[in-house]
C-alpha cells in the first residue's frame, strides 16, 4: 500500500508539493498499548494510519479518560499536529489498541503546502469537520443519553469492530472509554448479566442478547 | 462600520472575489429571543456579527437545551452555513441573546471563494478549531466538573459579560445554558445563598461573594 493512493487529494497536489511529502514521510510501526502523542507535548505531524486502530482520548486532572473516537485504517488525524492550527486548544491522546503501522507528515511540511494549496486546506476543513462532527455525537450521548444506553451501544460497537460477539474486555478500559468509573461499569454490566443480555467470565464479555442490548442503546 | 474591516482575510483576497461578497452581503437586525438559524433546516450563509450577541445551542429531542458557546462583536459562526462542509454532521440553533445587528455571506457565494482562495480557506480552518475549541472546554467542564462548580462559573461569566454583579436571568434560562433541569439549578442556587454567595429575589440573582464563586468555579 503507497501512501499516494491512500491520501484522498494527491492528484490535486502540485509535483512539487507531492515531491515535499514523498521526501519527508516517515512510516512507523507501534505495537498495542503504545502512546503515539500525548497533550501538547509533541506535534508530530498529520498521520494516516496504514493497518491497525488508534484511539483518540482526552484525559482529567485526576486521570480519568473518555474516548473521543477511533481510527482504523486509512482515517487521517489531524491533532497529532495540533499545533499547525494555532485555535486548536486543547490536549488529546493517541494510543494504539491493536498493532498499528502508520504514515506521518511532519507538522512544517503540511504546513507549508496548506498555505499553498485551497485543496489542502478545503480537505483539512473537511476532515476537522468530520472530527468536531464526532464529538458532537458523543457531547449528546453525555448530555441527553443515561449510562445503561451508552454502555449497551459500546458493547455493541465492539462487536462489531471485533466481528466477534465475544469481547475480551476489562470494565476499567470500558470505564475509560466512556468516561465512567470501574465500579459503576461492573454493577452495569452485572444487572445487563442479570437480565440476560450478557454473560461474564473473567476478563470476557459475551454478548447473549444483541436485539435486547440495540433497543436499549436506540432509545432516545 | 464596514463589512471589509471586519472580516480579518479581507485584504488577502482578490478584487474580484472581495466584490462578490461585497455584491452579495445581507444585513440583518433582529431583536432579542429571535432564532436565527435552526438546525439543518436552513443553511444561511457565513456569520459576521456587528452588534449584539448570539447564543449557539444543541437542543435534545425532549427540548433539553446546552449552550455551546456565545457569539460577540465581530465573532464569525460557520455553522449557519454547515451545509457548505459535508462533513458537518450535527444541528446547532442559534437565537439572539441581545438585539443584535449582523452580516451574512450567502453559503454559495463564500463556497466558491474557499475553493479557490487558500486564505480563506485557511481561515475557515481556524474559525472551526477555535470553536472546536469550545466544545471541548465545555465536554471536559461537562464530564469532570460537578454542577455547583459549572453554576458558579456561568454566574461569574454572565457577570463579567453583562458589567454587572446583578443578573436578571431565570433559573430555566441557566438550566437551558448548563443543560440542567430548572429545580435543579433552584436547589443549588438556595444552598448559594445558604453560603452566602448569592442574594435571590424574583428574577434577579445578585452575586454577594464574588472570590467565593471564583474558588469554587477554579476547583478541579
Amino acid at each position: 500500500m503507497e501512501f499516494q493512493s491512500c491520501f484522498p487529494i494527491w492528484d490535486k497536489l502540485k509535483k512539487g508539493q507531492q515531491a515535499r511529502i514523498l521526501g519527508s514521510l516517515v512510516s512507523h510501526r507501534v505495537t498495542k498499548g503504545a502512546v503515539i502523542h500525548s497533550g501538547s507535548m509533541d506535534c508530530t505531524g498529520l498521520l494516516l494510519v496504514k493497518s491497525g486502530q488508534l484511539r483518540v482520548y482526552i484525559l482529567s486532572e485526576e486521570g480519568r479518560e473518555i474516548t473521543l473516537y477511533r481510527l482504523f485504517e486509512l482515517d487521517m488525524c489531524l491533532f497529532s499536529a495540533s499545533c499547525m492550527l494555532r485555535s486548536i486548544q486543547f490536549d488529546v491522546t493517541i494510543a494504539a489498541e491493536k498493532d498499528t503501522e502508520f504514515w506521518v507528515v511532519p507538522t512544517e511540511v503540511y504546513k507549508g503546502i496548506l498555505e499553498e494549496s485551497a485543496p489542502a486546506a478545503n480537505y483539512t476543513n473537511e476532515l476537522m469537520a468530520s472530527r468536531f462532527s464526532d464529538v458532537m455525537w458523543l457531547m449528546e450521548q453525555v448530555m441527553w443519553k443515561s449510562l445503561d444506553r451508552r454502555v449497551a451501544s459500546f458493547l455493541l460497537e465492539e462487536a462489531s469492530i471485533e466481528g466477534s460477539i465475544t469481547l475480551k474486555i476489562t470494565h476499567e478500559t470500558i470505564a475509560n472509554h466512556l468516561g465512567s468509573h470501574r465500579e459503576v461499569i461492573t454493577r452495569m454490566l452485572r444487572y445487563f448479566q442479570n437480565e440476560g443480555m450478557v454473560s461474564l467470565s473473567r476478563g470476557v464479555i459475551e454478548i447473549t442478547d444483541a436485539d435486547r442490548l440495540e433497543e436499549l442503546g436506540n432509545q432516545p
